[in-house]
C-alpha cells in the first residue's frame, strides 16, 4: 500500500517503522515542523513535507496520528484525497474524519510508545473502525499483517478502553515514579523494586488483578497504613494519594 | 540448616519450598490452626504444629512469617532457643524480636506473593538485617542460596521500601483491577488491556519511570481530561481517583 503518514510524534515513529518493516510504501512524513518530518522521513525512505498543499493525492492510505486537537485541521487539509483517510487516537470520533474527506476510518493502537524503547507490534492490540465495510477490510487487512491482536470496535467502545488505558498504564507508571521519589530520598535505587514491579505485572497476565490484591490495604492493617501515612507527612501529595487509593482499595467487593 | 517455619501464608509457603529446593532441612511448620500447618507441612515432609511449647528448641533457624501485629507474640514464644530467630516483615522493627530473644534478624523478601502463582526466588531481592555480625553473616550465606539479589539494610530503609513497595505494587494492581471494572461495564474482556499493561512495567525495567510517562495528564490535555471525568459520571470513586493522579502527574518536574 501506498502511504501517507501525518505526524511525527511517538506513535507515528513507531508505526512507520513497522509499517516500513512489513514492506509497505510510506512516501511522505507531514509535519509542519520539518525538521521532525526529515528526521522520521529519513529513517524510512520516504519524502518530508510540512505543507498539506504539497500532500500526495494518489495514496491508498492516510494516517494522520497527532495530538487529538489537531486532527480536524489536517483532515480539512486532505479533502482533495479519494484514499482512506485515518487516525489513531483512542478519544477522537470517527466522524471528525467522516464530515470532511472521502473514506474515514479509526487505526488505535492500544501501547504506550516512548521514543527510547522498541516495542514489537505483533503483541500490540490494533483496534480499527471505518465508515463502511469495504473500507473496514483494507485496514483489517493491514492490521493483520501488522498485529495478531485486531480488533474491530466501534468509537464509544474505542473511547471506554482509552480511557481503562489511562488506569492501566498512565496511573500505574505515575506511581513507579512517586515509589522512586520515596526511595531517592531515602539514597535507595530504583534498581531495587524492578523485580517486583515486573511480577506485579506478571501475575495478570494469568489472573485477574481484583484476584491478586496484596498488601495493607486489602488486609485492612491499619496499623501499616497509618504509618505509612505519617512517613508522608512531608509530601503531602503523596500522602493524599495513599489514603486515596487505600481506601478505594478497601471498599473493592472480596 | 536445620529450619522452624512459624506461619502458613503466602510468603512462609512460597519461602517454604524455595528453602525446601535448596535442601535446607525445614523440620516444623507451626500455625495457631493445625489444618493451615499441616497443608504447608506435607508439601515439605515437616512436622506440623499449633502449640508454640513443641517448637524444637535446637534449629538453627526460626522464620517467623506472621501478619505483623502477630509477630510479637510468637516471639515470646521462642525465648527458650538459641537459634537466630527472623521476621520477614518490611515493617516491623527487629526490637520486637530483639527484646525476647538471644538472636534476632529480619529476612524480607521484597516481591508478592499469591496462592495462584508460582514465583522464581532467584530475583526476589532478599533484604537482610542481624542484631550481629556472625548471625548477619549466617542469613546472607543463606540468602545467597535462594536468590542473587541480597541487599543489608537497616531498619528504616527496609521500611521505606516497603512503602514504595505499596506504590510500586499494591497500587498499580489496584489500578489495573478498576480498569477491569471499566471495561466489564462496557462488555470489553480485560485480556484487550494484558499487552499494554506489560509493556508498562517492561518500560521502566530499562527507563525511569519519570522519563517515560505517557497519557493525557503529562500532556496536560484538558479536552480529553474532562471527557474522561465525564465518562466517570456514575463512578465518583474511580473519577476522584483520576482527578487525584492526573493533577499529580502535572505537578511533575519535567
Amino acid at each position: 500500500m501506498k502511504i501517507v503518514l501525518l505526524g511525527s510524534g511517538n506513535v507515528a515513529t513507531h508505526l512507520a517503522k513497522a509499517l516500513k518493516a512489513k514492506g509497505e510504501d510510506v512516501v511522505q512524513v507531514y509535519s509542519p515542523n520539518l525538521v521532525n518530518a526529515k528526521l522520521l522521513a529519513d529513517s524510512i525512505t520516504a519524502e518530508a513535507i510540512n505543507d498539506l498543499n504539497a500532500v500526495k493525492t494518489d495514496a491508498d492510505l492516510y494516517i494522520i496520528s497527532v495530538k487529538d486537537d489537531a486532527i480536524e485541521s489536517i483532515a480539512a487539509g486532505l479533502k482533495a484525497v479519494s484514499g482512506l483517510v485515518v487516525h489513531t487516537s483512542g478519544t477522537t470520533d470517527i466522524k471528525v474524519l467522516s464530515n470532511q474527506v472521502k473514506h474515514a476510518g479509526v487505526f488505535y493502537p492500544l501501547q504506550t510508545f516512548s521514543k527510547t524503547k522498541e516495542v514489537s507490534f505483533d503483541r500490540i492490540p490494533l483496534c480499527i473502525e471505518a465508515t463502511d465495510a469495504a473500507q473496514l477490510d483494507i485496514l483489517h487487512k493491514l492490521a493483520s499483517k501488522l498485529s495478531q491482536l485486531v480488533y474491530e470496535l466501534g468509537g464509544d467502545k474505542r473511547k471506554v478502553l482509552h480511557l481503562a488505558a489511562v488506569f492501566a498504564c498512565n496511573f500505574p507508571n505515575h506511581l513507579y515514579a512517586l515509589a522512586n521519589r520515596v526511595l531517592q530520598q531515602n539514597d535507595l535505587d530504583f534498581e531495587i523494586i524492578r523485580p517486583l514491579i515486573a511480577e506485579t505485572a506478571d501475575k495478570v497476565m494469568t489472573n485477574l488483578p481484583e484476584n491478586v490484591q496484596t498488601g495493607p490495604a486489602v488486609r485492612a492493617d491499619e496499623t501499616i497504613i497509618n504509618k505509612h501515612l505519617s512517613m508522608l507527612n512531608d509530601m503531602p501529595g503523596l500522602q493524599e494519594i495513599y489514603q486515596t487509593l487505600s481506601n478505594s482499595i478497601k471498599l473493592m467487593p472480596k
